[in-house]
């Protein structure tokens, strides 16, 4: 195992998959998974996460099922157009495992006090069982060592709306609470993951490797390479989960991303969701902003694709 | 006179001044002026303005005094620590003529009825005049030939706010009322305007000019860059009103505008005085937007300072 004590929070989706996929195969030391509404009911998630976990063969890891709807909200039924009726292309994995008792947030709080001041959260869905989690436990910000999320964006448009990417989106009021708790968070946002591709090359080559977990993941990219094809104009895919993993694993070292204040809009009007990066410390001489504490990643390293795909073909 | 009848809704300011003489020096056929709150109060914006129409020459152009305060809210003092006390730098000028009767808004309404299907309003002010138009003359989007303003920010940081420009944040609620017109309008924001820059030669070589006018100018950028040389990191100040006003007389090409949709977050929330302008169609296969109507300046030709002193230099 490498790297600090991993709790990964994610709503499994096809790209959740390729995280999961891609923190197993650089050996992170994952001690526990959430599940959350989000590509689809957190339900569904636990249950891909676990089948997932199984072939990879991480039966061990906890998986608790979070929270079903977003803190004040009802969940909206996912994103089935993106990542199928099932949240993984439709592709029907072997059945293993069962969730543990107790909530994702419950996990997560206790998981914090067992690796007191290491333990990394990796979330990758919308942010609701990190906010009930703060909730639960008020010094959660104290005994975790920081936050990695896949969310928001800075300067690149939206994928909800204008300005709102979905993570941050689905659930404004919980990431509102998450970027105001005082714990360091990385943002991987639309910035950056919607520049980490998968190629028609990467896929075929997954679907032509030997172990079942590519092949189960390649199968899965047909919907997903569906959805994304049109909108980028060739055969190919945002890698916006992944990317996020392979931050938090030390595996991508961002080369772009500024400390700076980041509000979350959980208004009503038209900027709700949007991460609100505040950026005016790029001229020379501005006076320090208060709440300076969040990284938000502008720039990565060219060629995240192959990279990921050099992980996932080893795998079971 | 050169280019459409034009129609300056202004609170000069500093670089409203400047954006003035731009006007006059390209032979712009400038048929009216309003006046409205925002660098410092719109009473005190349309003195400058006539004493310096007076001194280039113009003392036939009708100047009214436009809105007080924002759209339901409180005129909030102006913004001497960049504009200095009287908005022009604390430089006195000849005192001349007098402002026409009626309001900012009236005269805009005049002069849209006179020149229908002409008229191209340029406000590089807050929108409070405009927005009170709308309300006067429901017609006056089918009047108006498009309006070009100085305001917003589509990728760069706010300069009253993380988001927020002043002109816009300064009366939101006006700001979403013009956006949400149906005329098309070209939005000259943040993203280009902190790039168009005069530096100190500039600003040493208007001092040294024939004309009153340039050294006028030359002693109100004294508390410009006073307020901008810190930001900045050297003795220099960014051109706002001036590249709108050399956008809307065709002076300046700009280099990249996409035409796309822009709303104005009118909220209370952190968003408050945003343009949100919706850059998805960046993606090649994205679906039409609905209200794709506004061009958004996103760049600009290097060396806008060196033509401004150009069009300036020879002025009375």
């Amino acid at each position: 195992m490498s790297g600090p004590p991993l709790y990964l929070d994610c709503d499994t989706g096809v790209d959740d998959a390729l995280a999961l996929a891609q923190l197993v195969g650089v050996g992170a030391d994952l001690v526990g998974v959430g599940s959350v509404s989000g590509n689809l009911a957190a339900a569904g998630g636990a249950r891909n996460t676990l089948d997932l976990l199984a072939m990879l063969g991480r039966p061990d890891v906890p998986v608790a099922v979070g929270a079903h709807d977003p803190i004040g909200g009802t969940f909206d039924g996912g994103a089935a157009f993106v990542h199928g009726e099932n949240g993984i292309g439709g592709v029907v994995l072997p059945r293993a495992g069962e969730p543990v008792d107790g909530s994702a947030a419950e996990l997560l709080v206790r998981l914090a006090h067992e690796h007191a001041g290491e333990l990394r959260v990796l979330a990758v869905g919308p942010l609701t069982n990190l906010a009930l989690a703060l909730e639960l436990e008020p010094a959660l910000p104290r005994l975790v060592r920081d936050v990695v999320l896949m969310g928001g964006a800075a300067l690149a448009p939206g994928n909800i709306s204008a300005v709102a990417e979905a993570n941050i989106g689905n659930d404004p009021l919980a990431a509102h609470a998450v970027f105001a708790a005082d714990w360091p968070v990385t943002m991987v946002g639309l910035d950056v993951t919607m520049h980490a591709r998968f190629e028609e090359s990467h896929r075929r080559a997954l679907a032509e490797a030997p172990g079942a977990v590519p092949r189960a993941l390649a199968a899965m990219l047909d919907v997903y390479f569906g959805y994304y094809t049109p909108i980028l104009g060739r055969p190919s895919s945002a890698l916006h989960d992944p990317l996020a993993a392979a931050i938090a694993t030390g595996q991508v070292e961002p080369t772009l991303a500024p400390v700076v204040p980041v509000e979350v809009d959980a208004t009503d009007g038209p900027g709700r969701g949007q991460t609100l990066v505040d950026l005016r410390s790029r001229f020379v001489g501005y006076p320090p902003l208060p709440g300076t504490r969040h990284r938000v990643v502008l720039g990565i390293p060219d060629g995240f694709g192959d990279l990921l795909l050099e992980t996932l073909l080893p795998l079971p």
